[in-house]
């Protein structure tokens, strides 16, 4: 059993704060996987799904790769311990929703992780701080391997792996990296960055996947394309791709100190100020200002808080690790009072060492 | 001549800070009075304009109640010099304006001033911090007794006191006191509040006059009517008036605490964050969280700060102190900055103590 709490202990796989993810704050490549001769998760029954399971479980538990894994039925967690591994972008919203038969395999230091039955058998990703999606592909490459060696593949020769979603026939890979460019905001200069990539064909979604808003000036951006590309180049496009965008934010920042050091510093000012003094906080505006701190870090505007505590309570904020840390069910209302008082503290006690 | 630096030091006569103008910021009654047999300023040419302040500066200068006033013709005066007079209620607008004959006598502790030929020959004013309506139509009758035993005051025995503009005719008496009423506005009861007012025939205008905002909630009452009502009875009603609204703003405060405590302590909260941490900040934006800091006080929420630092605040953020303070003119955007690292010092510099 995944025991929560001593996950709350650690930062996650995603936001692990590096020196280097000022703007790409973490890189993530997922493969789509299904098992020959089974019915998809989607059309099996829950038997099958349970035999699959549990004939899966032992596979991945020798995997080295993930390295004496943690492992969960879905069916034996709490709805909120399953809000927190979605909040960890551990697992999906789909797959907190499965039950019998759907499981959660993953690596201690939460870099690695395989969903087993949401929408595929097998959804594995490989997760890192910083720009390192090539890495990540590597990672999540030999873990494909591992598996292989024990298990078939369903798999066509002329198209490559098949899966539930047509979306992801072919390579079955999503590569993808989240993104913190307040510069760009500021100055405007987000919307052409963003219709550039939609163009190439690239998406455009919020922190926490489709139908999460872009807030805080954070976003993610993956392929969307499957088929006919190979998996490195993939990856190495991407890679590609979000050089540039750490290029133009890195250049908007530098404009932004040159003409409007004033309105920087007044705006990463009344981030902290409200940041320790506010006793109603809400989801949205706890990471929109929390990015603010980030930038005014990045910027060597703010050195009393470090990018380690920011980090950190960006992911401590959410609804899901809240009410976890409160030890209780918290309404809406509650959240934003138990939200602001922790934010308070610790924000105080970062400023006051 | 008027050494308006030294002005300065002090906190004005409106605002100085008593322990009972927690709602009632300050009370003020003016009386408007014209010279038999001269024309009134607008019509009067300058020389006779200039006549007139020679011959009134000794008789006002001679007054006891006035205690050895300080002086200035406004034609000796800078722009931003009577911009600070305006801002601290000493002088108005269109006094402002005026150039050779008009002046301005004022007690040292500026709880009572006279100008000379602003619409009228003489508008005298007494006003003290707190509700003080009777008080100050006290001392300013006493003030216009000293004045009309060297002087000939244009007077009907039919209507009373004649003035330039027909809406001062009679007593040529304005009362009015400046209100924080943040319960009100918190709890969506303000309008009915001011609907009431209108409708007993009371003006409610910004802290700054006619065309001034009501910004911060705080607000001007004053009565409208000078005929048919007596001198005494005028103040005494808006003073019970007055009174009402006290009650009303109490009655909020108590059931905001009641019931939104943490609302309160959020809007505080976020008002002294900003105000130590802004790098800009427009006048509008200071007011209103100057007065939300003088709320917190006012309810024992926030004890870090206290009421004079704000309400002295409140007057050196105005834009004529502030280009006075920093001893040059300032362009909007450059006030907005040295307005923010005013507050910002002289804030942090209370929450260290």
């Amino acid at each position: 059993m995944i025991k929560i709490d001593e996950l709350l202990k650690q930062s996650g796989g995603w936001l692990a704060p590096g020196d280097d993810n000022a703007v790409v704050i973490s890189s993530r490549v997922r493969l789509a996987r299904n098992l020959k001769d089974c019915a998809f998760p989607g059309w099996a029954g829950e038997e099958e799904c349970e035999r699959i399971w549990s004939d899966l479980l032992p596979v991945l538990r020798s995997c080295k790769s993930l390295s004496k894994p943690l492992y969960s039925g879905l069916v034996d967690m709490s709805v909120l311990d399953k809000q927190v591994l979605f909040e960890r972008h551990l697992i999906s919203r789909e797959h907190a929703n499965k039950k019998k038969g759907s499981g959660i395999v993953l690596r201690r230091d939460e870099n690695m992780s395989v969903m087993v039955n949401e929408e595929d058998h097998l959804r594995m990703q490989a997760m890192r701080p910083g720009l390192e999606l090539t890495t990540c592909w590597d990672k999540v490459n030999e873990l494909d391997s591992e598996i292989e060696q024990q298990v078939r593949y369903a798999f066509s020769p002329k198209i490559g792996y098949l899966t539930a979603c047509p979306s992801n026939v072919g390579t079955g890979m999503r590569a993808s990296a989240m993104l913190n460019v307040p510069g760009l905001v500021l100055m405007n200069e987000i919307n052409a960055v963003v219709k550039g990539m939609a163009k190439i064909g690239l998406a455009i979604r919020g922190l926490w996947g489709e139908g999460s808003e872009a807030a805080g000036n954070m976003f993610q951006v993956s392929n969307q394309m499957t088929l006919g590309e190979k998996e490195e180049d993939i990856a190495e496009n991407l890679e590609q791709i979000v050089l540039e965008i750490v290029e133009h934010e890195k250049n908007a920042r530098a404009r932004l100190t040159e003409t409007q050091e004033n309105l920087i510093r007044d705006h990463v000012g009344r981030a902290v100020g409200i940041l320790s003094e506010a006793y109603i906080l809400s989801s949205k505006e706890a990471l929109d200002l929390l990015s603010d701190l980030r930038l005014g870090i990045d910027m060597g505007i703010l050195t009393s808080v470090n990018r380690r505590t920011v980090d950190y309570l960006i992911l401590l904020t959410q609804p899901g690790h809240l009410q976890k840390i409160e030890g209780r069910k918290l309404k809406t209302k509650e959240r934003d009072s138990v939200r602001a008082r922790l934010v308070r503290e610790r924000i105080r006690t970062a400023i006051k060492k």
